[in-house]
């Protein structure tokens, strides 16, 4: 119970197969790990291949995966025929992108039938405990398929 | 000639070395084509496997390469024994990321002892002419080496 | 010549119309100074009411001129009949809001159906010179009058 | 209690005094209802000279509410001797800010030796309850002061 009535009985399935078709994704090997309406949690293993100099993840994974972690939580709640492009985000690194395991939790702060503003935390497991590294907020947009 | 005078004489040499050391830019195929006090560009050739769902590059790739850009626009000017982190910024999506090409472009807005502050436009390749798919201001900090 | 061209032949009066009806613009005493086709300038002259505790200018009042600024830089391109509304702005402040006269210059960096993206870049006039103090970048919408 | 331990033992009056100092502050009738280790609360009541011209407040207002509340609640936690800066935010505006009273409330998200990053979210009372009409991320700088 998330307090948002989804407007596709089909929801869940929309988001997989579309999650499934983000080659990215599967590039990174980000994976969906809660789905509800509004709200859709991504995680993955820190690889070597996704860090930067430091030895940490790259901004632009931990972006890329509260960016599509974002755009499915606002995608569950949208009309069949919609599909989801993200217009902004705005991202504060808050500590540095260490850990095993990368969760990025997304909710939808405010829907609208145009825009959905969406917020996304993201933790990381280290030391047997979650510490949020980094936090954004982003701004979704629904277009009709076929009009984008 | 940009009108900032770098503080490390081997910066470009400081530049490439942590450039080369970034996994992530390896994995998505980055490359540094422009380099001055203040100045970077970074571009990658458009591959299925870096997309999202409908064909076009994925945010979190745009990010990364609009990120690293300015992360070394910034580091450019830093004094020897300093490091970069981004600790935050914001991207506009201006146009879907199409074309075959794609190219970030980072300026230093203003220099800091601490905080500098960049912009970071970003253009994809297409039709034989760029157009800008992507806009962003990023805050960079320096550290010192060890200290972080 | 701006490259842009207004879809309301009367997009002059129609901003300022606007901005006269704005009663926050007369409280903190902002004018307008340059007026074409996606750009729009606004200044204002520093007093002691409109300030934050070390003595510059509140970043709530520089926020105000840059988003107005924005906004009818936005809505000069608008058709007839729409209303200009912000969804969401992100602002750097590079320096201090210090120097006698503050000027924000907007321009619409993207316009669009729906969202139209400025950039809106803040000075202040002080020992002769203007100073960069903020750099922003703004969405704003196109709504229909009466239905927003 | 707020998980946070404040740095100075009169945070309260350093906070308030602060405050006081801060003229526009007074110009739009803002005053502290909520003052905690790391949380601010400001209100103030809705007046025509602070609205825009559909007759909402200004996004300008309700930005100097959400930036000081901030930038006290990170001030909160501060050592004696610095002084808090704004280096930079972005806020998403959910809904027209309209009501008889709006609250912005405050709350650092990551404190840190050099940056703050605080999360303000700012609600307007209407029709007997408390709507969201605002959310924004912020980072706060600290600095001696003398050094500034």
């Amino acid at each position: 119970m998330t307090g948002f009535t989804p407007q596709a009985a089909d929801y869940r399935n929309r988001v997989r197969a579309s999650f499934d078709a983000q080659a990215f994704m599967k590039t990174i090997g980000a994976c969906i790990v809660h789905l509800a309406p509004g709200e859709v949690d991504l995680a993955l293993d820190k690889r070597d291949d996704l860090c930067q100099q430091h030895g940490f993840l790259h901004a632009g994974v931990t972006t890329a995966l509260l960016d599509s972690a974002a755009g499915y939580a606002a995608f569950s709640l949208f009309k069949p025929g919609e599909e989801v492009l993200t217009t902004e985000f705005k991202v504060n690194l808050l500590r540095p992108a260490d850990g095993s395991r990368i969760v990025a939790k997304a909710r939808v702060v405010k829907p609208g039938r145009t825009l959905t503003v969406c917020r996304s935390d993201v933790f990381a497991h280290r030391d047997g405990k979650d510490v949020m590294i980094a936090t954004a907020l982003l701004s979704m947009i629904a277009i009709n398929a076929g009009s984008g």
